[in-house]
Order: structure tokens, then C-alpha cells, then sequence
């Protein structure tokens, strides 16, 4: 009995993506989901027990927060008030079912699966949201983000119950995705042979004021085609940091509700809800606004009443929202710790500028409803219809979430700024770190407006007219500059090439032209600091995202530094200084054959510093993950290879080999742990050949995974598709549910901004570029023949690429789904032979066009340009000149 | 695979007790310990995954706090110095072993199994003990209190590995069974064909000063047959609260040490500490004393060597102590908050009567670690040589834990005080509460002598003149007095019962003439409070265990005050208050039939009070666990029944047959929440015929384990054995590792002194009884043909009655295993037939004796007192006159 229940256990830990072997292959199909049809493959991530404990799925958009749901349906996780807050449950704060079957017993249950151990607690579990009530027995949780699902069933009810629920999430749509929100619709079957009655309940804490409690209002408020309650709080001022409201509203109209409950001693609150509810599903309903006493705030609940026929359907949605107008800079001018400062400045939220408390969101929320959910998805569903193996669309949306956690905010004028990460509490560490964000790739290409604000802070504020660049921004801008006494080199080159792809997603010359001073100036502190020899080449003290210094020659910092040359070199060809540009080009290329030189060992790159034994924290002969991160960006910003292609794919694939572990069962590890035991991982470096330091690097066993998509999505440019999906499927085992969370990467913080790096990954498969200036957009798909489709998005909007191959022809319909319009002169393709003809037509129109074959694609060029709107299609067909 | 999988879980999660059904029926054989030989039956609750994660097996004496062994050998929850902390981890603190078998590579693993999900941390999973380690891959906790045993075993190792762990537990030695220390035995066994080299090395982190850190000093000592480390501080003052000093010791001789590791930054000592160990399981040697830097503490590691012939077992042994003497009133006045007062006056600890430091502590106890060990074992063996279902041993012994937790702790002067349980990092509720410690047998059994202490501070400090009891204590006495306005009717009742039983067990007959004056007035109490009318029935103002109060007549108080009176009726003719005596006589035997015709339904006792619906917290007609709870402390105090046998009988079975439920998936419970879901439990409560009142007593809907022990032993005293081990089997299911630990029952609190109830589970099979000032011991054992053995135990010692029965014979051998020295007059024994007759001998030398049949007991009356010491056999054969 011992070994088999060990190994049932191992197998049960494995199971959300057992069955998945060979790469890539697609999500097993859904099974049915409780009566509502078969779930479509490729696109619900499914949770049983003991699967559920760990999910937290964050419900909130841009700058707004979040409340997550749970895994067994829980409300868990108010994040709202514009601060991380890991474990802030809201007592009395669930759904609950009343029902009753013709000629049977009513039944009163909470909406959630049942809880399951360990049941900790030195006065018992925490009974906040009613842990003793009875809970349905069979309860699984889909995931898809931006929706969430969640179905429940209990042989004692007569109902099968699924939730959906999600926020609005349209890419390019900043303000439609920034809505305090969270929308749930609860549908309910009747599998019984009886007419049933039933009753929804929303009960909801009124957190206005936070933690300051006394004074809370609970008001009904009936108004138009929305009903249910508003909560706000009279004793925090309208300007304190606190200050904030909720609403829980329906556009249901047969309902029950109370302003409040109870507000006596003890248990009494509970018992008499609980018992009210359960006598016929419906509350005696205390209509008045009388606020709640001294300490204490009030919970209210809206409940809609339905009948149902047997075998019937129906469905009650809610709309939970909130406001918190006043976010604060608590963190001070911390930089590796804060203690809160209550009375730091006011920064503010974007949302304020559309919304007047959360009424006005409910009520904006409920009137754009169809629109709202209809164009979110669009999104989601092209997104989910790309043809890639399901590790990577799990890894790609789920992490697309992070910009839309305490991660990241904007202030009231729309600047989006972000910490690497959370701690449960705190943002850690501030803010906008250049070498982190070095990672990200999700922002830039779903919102590139957003992500081109971060650069107005790196050139607009924290660029020295030396070039020196802070590398951590101090808020409100204007506040005194961190004093660190390094440039981060990996940060504040990783800043030229980002700059260099805003502009080519946007074609924004303006932005381009005004930030390319402290764009040149930034670069060329390198021959200040780290290459004044000015060989193309850093070899001095190189800071960088390990949080220590590297010395010497080294190719993690010396690729992002030729990138970041060929990167300056065209954006100061665009702006008239060729001279600038002819130099870093010239310089680049000088840099290119004496970097891999000096750092080649005939396999990967290793830093050529001959005191690595010697001093602390160096690489040395080690095989660094990283090494090849100036690669990536290159390959990103659709640069090609900055370094010999052949060396880098010995490079990269040695990286995989010598760097990616199935298990870690052998690996001694004493830094931090962000995978162990029989987990797989990508170590960040390997001393294959020996000579390892005694001291090397401070993170050097660790195991991250911005590292680890930045490998697999480059290991996939490079053409290594089965070594990137096996390392992408290693993280996603590892956020399983059970062992964390598969909606929040924790590196140095929760929902770690590095994890953002995963949207390279659908770069990387579809190998999508896109040059606003140059009005061109192309296509390399990992594919071979058959049919291969791909989400893009870019400035104009998004859509989908579709291909269909043969020997002989390819077949390639580009949709501009959601947009303000695209421009395309040319687009390039994939090779079909060496001699193609073409076909051109935009939404069923002809149009000239000639192809033309060359350096490994195919660039069709229109005779004129074509122009895209939202919903147009535009037809290519390749085949072999006969 | 949905149902599978839950089904499957559903069966693991009641995995310890699985396979037992049919009542009363004994654990299964273990299963070969690792190469052990076989575990005993009976004996060991054996424990893998998932069923780890939750145990914390505490190792300390009385009064001394406890470091607690996890399930996976980690050590958890260091609570040693004079306060609960429940969650202290000390970074690097934990068992390594390194091994080589010749010719093979070295290894180096952690001791402990493999970590379970889930991995959480904002900052990757807490570090301190270096969870990135190697560990083993299977391991098992045995647990069989006051013994430990963890097994481990990795196909990459060459050994078998096993643990043993304990405090000396010596009933009636409450010196040795407080001494601050734990005892670690490693068992290596060589299962490969070579020879293997290893080292088992102990590192400790420096928590002299608690968490005022800097100035911690490691000193190395090799003092005679011990060698180790002395851990002091020379930051904290001498008579600081946080003052202390801890010794890591051994007596193998062959060792490996370093007195600190290195200071380095970042996770550099964690790297180096690995290193130098794994090269060849030595470590470079650190002897200097030098304290630790500000802010700092350190950590010191001593290993012990050893080679292993295949096949070959050897062991090496640990001390690990401590010492922290000046123990604080920290909670000041508070009763039922606490702010943290780190100018509390110092209440000191008892065992720094005996010891001068940690190295003091653990001289002292290699010196004597024999004795103490064998000892301890022949408490274990013998309370485990019970013939009792395991779920009731199982309780029995785990919950005997309470009494050495920070529940309870020893002033300097020795007296013992305790608190309810235990939140997570501060007693709760201070102090001796009278209505709580109602419950408990375990410390009157097991210490008689530190019981009697807690007589002297209810009656020598805490009865008013006019009998008035404070329930609860404020310490150092002569503090004021807690100024709650009510008695606590259960309370103030009980303890007289209890100064009864202390006076039974220890025969101190001073102890009773001076305490009974104010025993006499807390009795009489009664007449000017809850009985004015002085029937013999309380009717006023009831407070009690359930924190309210109830009115009018009710079995729960009524039955107490019954026993209450008969008790002191034999007290006070004792001490020579005939007249007393014969009043309390005459209104307990009143009182009895007023109860009866007042409270009785036909079925159960009810509460006659007829605003029960319109007044908040009452009972009304509903079917009360605690009922009888007077009923069942009178048959403790061997009074029979105070209410008619044949009304006991129905109340109590009707209280298993209504409250006990063997899921609890149907039951609503709006209040706190120790049992839920699909486990079984007995409620307070319940309402089987109607009328429950809209907000009965606040705990109503709850499950405790106290009442449950409580309820179970009294269903076995009455002859239901059955349904009493059913409730036993359910509490203990709850407590299974996964869900919760079983050596920490949680009511209010942690370690919670109600479970000290479980002790009468054992006197209720045994029916034993010993009177001292009567010389005359009993047994009444719930057992028909057959073997039948039972651990007992009083102030003069412990032993064993054995017990082998036909239809005809009844042989019985009675042993003092240990103790001061037993005599008796007289011992009563089961009915064999009405006529019998009777051979006795004492250790081999026939004695004269005569046997009596009556009143359902055959009584042996010795013509010489019998006198027994340690080691004695009195055996005794009843067989049918002829």
C-alpha cells in the first residue's frame, strides 16, 4: 500500500498535463462540462482536487487591482485597494445557493466545493466565510484567461451550477481594460424531473475604508436597469488613501436582497442569515441606510429568484465592482524594503479620470456589457485558436495577467508603472526596473501605447544628460533619483532596443524623435563605463539583473550591447544623424567577431574574466541561460543574428542540454527555491566543464522562469520547437494548482514581471514582425505543411494569421480583427520554392502585387498599399512559378 | 478519472485507520520498520504522504516548552522559550547525513523526506532550512507518545535510515519528566554489499536571546563523556525574559564540528556549509568563540562519524537542550486579549531549581540517560500493554502531550499553572479555569502531585471568604483578582469534585483539612447564588464552560452539583463535620429526584427553563452532550450514579444516538469550526424533537474533542463500548496528519486541556478506582472472557492489572512497576459467580484473604495490608466456590 499510494499521488500531481508527450500537441479535448456542452480543446486549463487549493484567479483589469476567485469558487485575495494583499479575505463574503425541488426538502449551500485539508487554525479554521456551511462535493475550475470557470455538482442538489466569470480584456482598448470590475454569470440547470426553485445569493463586506471600520453604508439603490447595493464609508475623508467604494449589482430583476445583516454579538449574524436564507430563499430585507457602528462595517446581500423547468436553463449575473480612487506611494522611497507611509503622496488611478465612485462602474460596466464581453472574446478566442502546443497558450495567458495585478498601475494621468513583482504585501522592488522589464515582451505587444509610457520615464526622466540611467524610478517623478552608484548594463541597453521596438509597433516618429537624445546618450555611456576602449565589447564593471556585478568580457551583457548598436544604429538613420548610425553599425559589427572571440569555447559563450575563481559572485567557464538574452531581443526587434548564427544555436541548444533538468531531485541548491524535488527546471547556469567558483553568482542554481521562456522561446527561433515546449511544460507542472498557483510566477515577488517574457513564445512559433514605419509585417511559422494559425497584435490592432501549406502553395489569410486600421505595403512569408507567383486579394477584391524570394522569406509587395480595417481579411496565395 | 481520483483521496485521507471496522479491534500489525525488525502492534500510529505535513510532535518536558519533530523529521515550532510560537523555524537547523560506500560517489542528503506541496512564498518557498536540498524520497513518522520514529529510505542511499526521538516521561517523577530536552537516536543500517563511511552532522542555529540578536556566542566544549556545543548570548542580560542558552551535545567520540559557520553574505554560508561537508563529510574546523556580529546570530554544526560493515547497524546519538529560566508573565491581567508585556514580572521556571544552563541540562541528562530511558519505557510499554482499541490509545497517549506544552508551565516554586490551550503565540485563557480544567484526568492520574497544586491556588487563593470562586487565576497570586461578576457554576462545582479525587488518589490528608474550609464555603456557595432555595437543584444564574449563562434547572449543573454535594459530604465527615456531611447527604439525595422529575423527557434530561426560546443562549429541550458531565466526574471519583442508573443509560446513549454523526456534510454550523465536511463528529447539541431556539448557547453547533472523550468514556462506563470508541475513532480520523496534528487538539486554543479527558477513556475500560485513605484499589474491567490488561496509575505509583478470565476462574496479577511503594487493604475485582473463592500471593508468598460478593464487585479483603513495592506482584485467583 505504501509505494502504490505514493505513486497514485505522483500520478495525480502530474495530472492537469498528463497525457501530454510529443511536442507539440494539443490539449487533450475538454471533457463535458457539467451540461453545457463539450469545453473546446486547446483552451480550458481543467482543475480537480487536489488541484484546487493554490488557485487564485486575478479578477481586475489595468491599474485596477484585483479580487481572485479560487479554486473551489472562493472570493479570495482582495487586492483592490491599490495594494498587494496576499490573504486579505472578506469575512461573509461568498455565493450561496437556495433551491428547492417540487414536493422536496429546500437546500441551502454555499457556492464552492467542499474545503479540503489541512485544516489549520488555533481556534479553529478561520471561519470568515462560513467554513462549517455545506459545500457542494464535486467542484472543478477551468481556466482560460481572461475567463475563468467553475463547475459545480452534488447528487444532493437538483442543479447542475457552472460559473464564468472574467474582466473586460481588449488589447490596444487601455481604458476598457482598466475597469474595476469583475462579472460573473451563474448558470443553473435543472437535471431534475421537477420544476425547482432556486435563489442566487451575493453577500458581500463592505470594505470601504479598508481597514478603517465604523460608519460604513450599505445603500440599495435601484436604478434603471441595474439593481443592488452600493457601499461606501462615511468616516474615511474623500481624499485619504483609504477612501473608496464597492458595488455588487444585477440587471436581474426578480430579487431578494439586504442592506445589511445582523449586527448583533457572537454568531448571531451568521445564524440569522443563514437561517432567513434557508427557509425560502429570500431575506428579510433591510431596506435602510443607517451606517454601521464604531468598528465595525456591515455585509450585504443580493440574491435573484428563478424558477426552472426541468431539463431548463438559466442563467443570474452579477457585477462586482469597486473604486479606489486614492493610490498612495506607501513604499516612500524604499527601493529593497518599505515601511508603509501613510502619509506619502497621493499618485492616483487612471480610472478616476472615467469613473465617479463603483455605481458609475457598475453602471458603465452593465451598459457596454455586450460590447465589453463581445470584443474581450474576440481576443481570447483568437488567441486560443492559434495553433500552438497548450503548455505554451496556458504559459502566455496566464501570464498575460500580470499587467493587470498590483505588479503593475497606472497614476491619474495614464502612466503605467510597474515593481518587478509583489511581495504579499508590498511591491518589490520599485519601480520600472530596466532589466526585469528587459524581459517583458506581453505590454509591448498588446499595449504597446502603455509600454511606450515606460520609456518616456527611462529616457524622459531617469536618463542623466551623461547617460548615466537610473535603473529604479522614484515616484512621483520629480522625487529625488536613486543614488545606486552602478548603471545596470543589461537594463540600460535592453532600453535602447526596447525603445527601437515601441517605435517600430507604433511608427511614432514624434515619441522616437523626442526620446532619441537620451536614447544616444544612454548608449554611449558604455564607452564611459563599461567598453571605453570602444571595441564593442563591455569588460568593466557590468551590473546587472543578478543584482551583483559581472567583470570582463561576457556574452549575456555583450549580445545586448551589439543589439542594442544595431538598434541605435537605425533609429539614428531614422531621426538624420547617420553619422551616429554608421558608427554603431561599424561598431557592432567590430563587436560581433571580437565578442564571440574573446567568450566562444567552442560549444556556448563563457565570460572571459581570469579572477572568476577568484572574485565573488562571476560565471566564469559557466554555461549561462542568460547568455544569449541579447539574442533574443535581437531575434524580438526582428534584427536576425547579432552573433554567428552557427554559434549561436551550438550556444543555445547547449543551454538546454546542459541547463534544463527533468527532475531536481540531485540538485543542491542553497539560494532560493522556486523549484525542487522532483519538479524540472532550467537552472540559470551550469558548470558543464568543471571550474565552477566556489562562490559563483548569487542566483546561479535558482531556477526562474522569465529565464526559462526567454530559452524556449529562443530555443524556438532558433528552431529547437520540442527542447522550448519541454521547457515551458516543466514551468507549467510546476503551477499546477497543488503546488502553486498557476496564475502568479513568484520570482523576487509575486506575478514577477520577467514572466511577462512569455509572449516571445507565440513570437517565436509564429514569428510574427511588424515595422510601422516600413508598413510591413511578416510571418515565419515553425510549421511545416498543413494548416497553422497565429494571434498577432501590434499598435493598429490585433487579428490572426492562417496558413495553409503544401509542397507546392501556401495558402495565408492575415485578419485585422480589432483595430484602428492597418497599413501594409509589403508582408513577408515563408518560402515556398524559389520562384513563386502570387495572389492578392483584400476582402474579396484583387490586388497587384509581385513576390519576391531572399535571404529566407518571401516579401510580397502590394503595387498599393493595402489598408485593413476591423474585420478585413486579406487573402495571399504562394505557389510554385510553373 | 474524475471520481476515481476523489474516491481515491477519500480513501487515503482516512488511511491511518483504514482497514478498522467492528469495534473494539486492534491497529494492524506495522509493517517492517525499515529493516528494523518489526514495529509493535498496537503501539506505533504509523503515518506516509499525503498524511505528513500537519504532524508536530513536541518534545519537552513539563513546564519546559517544546521543539516539535515534523512529519518529514524537520524540526517545527520551536516553543522553548516560555511561550507558544507556534510557526518558529530556526534557519539552518536540521539532521544531514553524508555517506560513501566504497567505490561509489559520495552523497549528501538533508534528513528529512522529500517537502510536499504546497510551495508557496511571495519570495520562492521559505529557505531557512535549505529546502533546495537533497532529501529522501519515502519516509515515515511513527508516532506513540511519549516515543517518535521516523524511517527514510532513497534508492540513491546506501543506508537505511531510522530516528528515535523522546522527553523523559516517568509518571509520578515530575523532576525527570521536566527536564528542557530532546533525545535523538540515528540509526544507520548498511544495506549495500561495501563498506560505507558516514557522517550524521546536526547544525543549530543560536537562539540564546530569542529574537535579540548579536553577541551569540557558540562555545565548543568536550567535557568527559560529552562533546558538543554550548550556545549562549552575552547580548541579553542574565535575568532578561529572553535570557537562555541552548547545548548540542553527543557522547559518540568520533566527531566532526565547526563551533560557527561562515558569516559571509548573501547565501554564502549556506554554499560553503554544503561544500565542505559534501567533499568528505567533514567539516573544516571553526573552534574559536567568538561572538556573533550585531544583528547576527550563528549557527553551529557538530556531526558525528562512523563505518558501516554491510548489513551492520550502528547509532548515533544527540542531546539537544536548553534553558530559559526566566519565564514571564507577559500577559499581564489581560484574561481574554493580550497585549505583549515585556515588563511582566518573571514567574520563572521550576527546572531552574536543578539545572544551571543548557550544558547543565544536558550533562545532567547523558549522566542519567539509562535510567531515564528505561523508565520512560516501562511507562510506555506498559500503557501501551493496555488491551484497548488503538483509536483509544491512540488518544490517551497523544493527548498526555498537553500537559508538557506551553499549555501548562511550573513557576519557580514549582507550583503548576495553566492556561485553557494555546493561540498561536500566547496562552489563551489565562489562567487554572476552573469550568475547562473540569475535564481533565490525565495530570490527576499521571502527577497527583502537581494536580494538588492546582487545588491549593482555586481554594488557598482564589475562594472568597462568603465561596466566591474566581474562575480564573492572575498570577504572581496576591495579583487583584479577575473581577468577572459570576461564578462559574460548572467550574466552582467541579473543583470541589476534583479536591475529592486528589484526596483519593494521594490520601494527604493535611492537603484536605486545609484546603476544606474554603472548599466548604465554594460549596455552600451555591445556596446564596444558583441554589437560593437550597433543594438541591440549581435554578439562578448558571455561568459555564459555554462563556453564557444558563437559568433554571438543567441536568448539566444540576448533575455536578449533585456529585459536587455527595463528595463533600464524605469530605467533610472525613474531616470531622458529621453534621455537614449528613446535611450535603440529604440534599444530594433530594436533589437527585428533583433533578430527575424536573429535567427528565422520558429520554434524556432537558432544561427546564421556560423562557428558553425568548431568552438568547439557552438550551431549551434539546439533547445536551454535556448532560451527565457531573455523572461522568462521579464515576471517575467512584460515586456510581448520582441520577437514576437506568435515566443515565438512556440520556447517554441518547446523546450518541442524536449528536454523533458520522459525517457532518448535512450540518450547518454557523459558529467555530473544528470538524466539517465528510468528517464525523458529536455535537454540543441537538434538537431531536423540535424547538430549537433561534439563537441557542453560542457553541451549540460545535464539535469538541474534550466533550467527545468526555461522552465516549461515559457511554463505555455505562456498558457502550461500541458507540464509545465509534466517537474516539472519529476524533482521531480528524486528526490524521493530513487534516490536523495529532498531538495538538485545537478547541480554543491549541493543545486545548479539554482533550485531557481522554485519560478516562482508560479508566472507563479499566473501571478502575483507588482509594488511598481506604487502602483499597478497584477494577471493573470492560471485558468478558479472556485477557484483559490495563496501565493505572496514582500517587503511589504505576503499574499494570492483568486480568484472564473463564466462565468459572478469574486470575489477576496486579504490579507496581514504579513508585514510592503501593499498600492495600483491600482491591475489588469483577463477579466471577456469587460465591467465590480466592487465593492470593505476593511476590510468590501466599497471603490470607477473604472475597465478598456485592453491589456488583467481588471484594478481596487482605487480613494483613498488603504492602507492594516497585517491582512487586500481587496475584490474586477468584474461581467459583465449589
Amino acid at each position: 500500500m505504501s509505494i502504490a499510494r505514493r505513486d497514485v499521488l505522483k500520478m495525480l500531481t502530474a495530472a492537469p498535463f498528463v497525457g501530454l508527450s510529443g511536442v507539440p500537441r494539443l490539449h487533450q479535448p475538454g471533457r463535458t462540462a457539467a451540461g453545457f456542452g463539450p469545453a473546446p480543446a486547446n483552451v480550458w486549463r481543467v482543475f480537480e482536487e487536489p488541484f484546487l487549493s493554490e488557485i487564485a484567479f486575478p479578477l481586475g483589469g489595468i491599474g485596477t487591482g484585483t479580487v481572485s476567485l479560487g479554486g473551489r469558487g472562493n472570493l479570495r485575495d482582495w487586492e483592490i485597494a491599490n495594494r498587494p494583499d496576499k490573504g486579505r479575505d472578506l469575512d461573509n463574503t461568498f455565493f450561496a445557493l437556495w433551491c428547492r425541488e417540487q414536493g422536496a426538502e429546500a437546500r441551502t449551500m454555499i457556492l464552492e466545493s467542499e474545503l479540503a485539508p489541512p485544516y489549520r487554525g488555533a481556534f479553529g479554521i478561520p471561519r470568515g466565510r462560513l467554513p462549517g456551511m455545506p459545500r457542494f462535493r464535486e467542484g472543478r475550475f477551468l481556466g482560460s484567461y481572461p475567463f475563468a470557470r467553475l463547475e459545480l455538482s452534488d447528487p444532493r442538489v437538483p442543479l447542475e451550477v457552472s460559473l464564468e466569470c472574467f474582466n473586460p480584456f481588449i488589447p490596444g482598448n487601455d481604458k476598457d481594460s482598466g475597469i474595476p470590475v469583475a462579472i460573473f454569470y451563474w448558470h443553473l440547470k435543472n437535471r431534475s424531473n421537477s420544476v425547482v426553485d432556486a435563489t442566487v445569493m451575493a453577500s458581500l463586506q463592505n470594505m470601504a475604508g479598508v481597514d478603517t471600520l465604523g460608519q460604513n453604508l450599505n445603500r440599495f439603490v435601484d436604478a434603471g436597469a441595474l439593481r443592488g447595493l452600493h457601499m461606501t464609508t462615511r468616516k474615511v475623508p474623500a481624499d485619504h488613501a483609504d477612501f473608496g467604494s464597492l458595488a455588487l449589482a444585477t440587471v436581474h430583476t426578480d430579487i431578494t436582497y439586504t442592506s445589511r445583516w445582523d449586527r448583533g454579538e457572537w454568531f448571531d449574524a451568521q445564524s440569522l442569515f443563514w437561517d432567513d436564507f434557508s427557509k425560502d430563499g429570500r431575506l428579510e430585507t433591510v431596506a435602510e441606510s443607517d451606517p454601521s457602528p464604531e468598528n465595525r462595517t456591515d455585509v450585504g446581500s443580493l440574491g435573484g429568484l428563478l424558477r426552472l423547468a426541468p431539463g431548463e436553463v438559466k442563467t443570474i449575473p452579477f457585477v462586482l465592482s469597486w473604486y479606489f480612487p486614492n493610490r498612495q506611494n506607501y513604499w516612500g522611497e524604499e527601493i529593497f524594503g518599505y515601511d508603509a507611509d501613510r502619509s506619502g503622496p497621493i499618485i492616483g488611478n487612471y480610472y478616476q479620470q472615467h469613473f465617479d465612485d463603483a455605481w458609475d462602474v457598475a453602471r458603465y460596466t452593465t451598459e457596454n456589457l455586450a460590447r465589453l464581453e463581445r470584443e474581450t472574446r474576440l481576443f481570447h478566442d483568437a488567441l486560443f485558436s492559434t495553433t500552438a502546443p497548450p503548455e505554451i497558450l496556458d504559459a502566455v495567458s496566464s501570464q498575460s495577467s500580470i499587467i493587470r495585478t498590483e505588479t503593475c498601475f497606472r497614476t491619474k494621468d495614464g502612466t503605467f508603472y510597474a515593481f518587478e513583482g509583489t511581495g504579499d504585501d508590498h511591491g518589490c522592488c520599485p519601480l520600472n526596473c530596466t532589466h526585469v522589464w528587459n524581459y517583458e515582451q506581453t505590454l509591448a505587444f498588446l499595449f504597446p501605447a502603455l509600454e511606450r509610457t515606460m520609456r518616456e520615464v527611462d529616457f524622459g526622466h531617469n536618463t542623466e544628460d551623461d547617460g548615466f540611467m537610473v535603473f529604479r524610478s522614484r515616484i512621483p517623478l520629480g522625487t529625488p533619483k536613486w543614488d545606486f552608484p552602478h548603471a545596470a548594463a543589461d537594463g540600460q541597453m535592453g532600453t535602447v532596443v526596447k525603445l527601437y521596438r515601441e517605435w517600430q509597433l507604433s511608427g511614432d516618429f514624434e515619441f522616437l524623435t523626442r526620446l532619441w537624445p537620451k536614447a544616444k546618450a544612454a548608449l554611449e555611456f558604455a564607452w564611459r563605463d563599461s567598453d571605453p576602449d570602444r571595441d564593442g565589447v563591455m569588460e568593466g564593471v557590468q551590473h546587472n539583473t543578478y543584482d551583483i556585478e559581472f567583470h570582463g568580457p561576457n556574452p549575456m551583457m555583450g549580445a545586448i550591447y551589439l543589439t542594442a548598436l544595431q538598434c541605435a544604429s537605425e533609429m539614428a538613420r531614422a531621426v538624420g544623424d547617420d553619422s551616429a548610425g554608421e558608427t554603431y553599425a561599424r561598431l557592432a559589427e567590430q563587436g560581433r567577431g571580437a565578442l564571440d572571440r574573446e567568450t566562444w569555447n567552442g560549444e556556448y559563450y563563457v565570460q572571459a574574466f581570469d579572477r572568476a575563481q577568484e572574485e565573488k559572485y562571476q560565471v566564469g567557464a559557466g554555461c549561462l541561460s542568460d547568455q544569449l538574452l541579447g539574442q533574443w531581443m535581437a531575434h524580438v526587434a526582428g534584427l536576425g543574428h547579432v552573433l554567428p548564427e552557427e554559434h549561436v544555436k551550438s550556444a543555445i541548444h547547449a543551454v538546454y542540454r546542459h541547463n534544463f533538468k527533468e527532475t531536481l531531485e540531485d540538485h543542491a541548491n542553497p539560494q532560493r527555491i522556486y523549484a525542487l524535488g522532483d519538479e524540472g527546471g532550467l537552472l540559470l547556469c551550469s558548470w558543464p566543464r568543471g571550474m565552477r567558483p566556489l562562490l559563483p553568482f548569487v542566483y546561479s542554481d535558482e531556477v526562474w522562469t522569465g529565464i526559462e521562456y526567454q530559452v524556449a522561446a529562443h530555443l524556438i527561433y532558433e528552431g529547437y520547437v520540442d527542447e522550448g515546449v519541454r521547457i515551458v511544460r516543466a514551468v507549467r507542472n510546476r503551477y499546477d494548482g497543488q503546488r502553486r498557483n498557476p496564475w502568479n510566477e513568484v520570482e523576487c515577488g509575486n506575478h514577477y514581471a520577467r514572466a511577462l517574457a512569455s509572449w516571445s513564445l507565440l513570437l517565436a512559433l509564429s514569428g510574427f514582425h511588424y515595422s510601422a514605419p516600413e508598413k510591413r509585417m511578416g510571418f515565419a511559422p515553425k510549421s511545416e505543411e498543413g494548416r497553422f494559425v497565429s494571434f498577432w497584435s501590434a499598435e493598429p490592432g490585433f487579428g490572426l494569421y492562417e496558413q495553409e501549406r503544401t509542397a507546392t502553395t501556401c495558402e495565408v489569410t492575415l485578419k485585422l480583427l480589432y483595430g484602428s486600421g492597418l497599413e501594409l505595403e509589403a508582408i513577408d512569408l515563408p518560402v515556398v520554392s524559389a520562384a513563386v507567383e502570387v495572389e492578392v486579394s483584400l476582402d474579396g477584391v484583387k490586388r497587384a502585387a509581385n513576390a519576391l524570394v531572399e535571404n529566407g522569406k518571401t516579401r510580397v509587395q502590394f503595387d498599393e498599399a493595402a489598408r485593413l480595417a476591423a474585420g478585413s481579411e486579406l487573402q495571399i496565395h504562394l505557389r510554385t512559378a510553373s
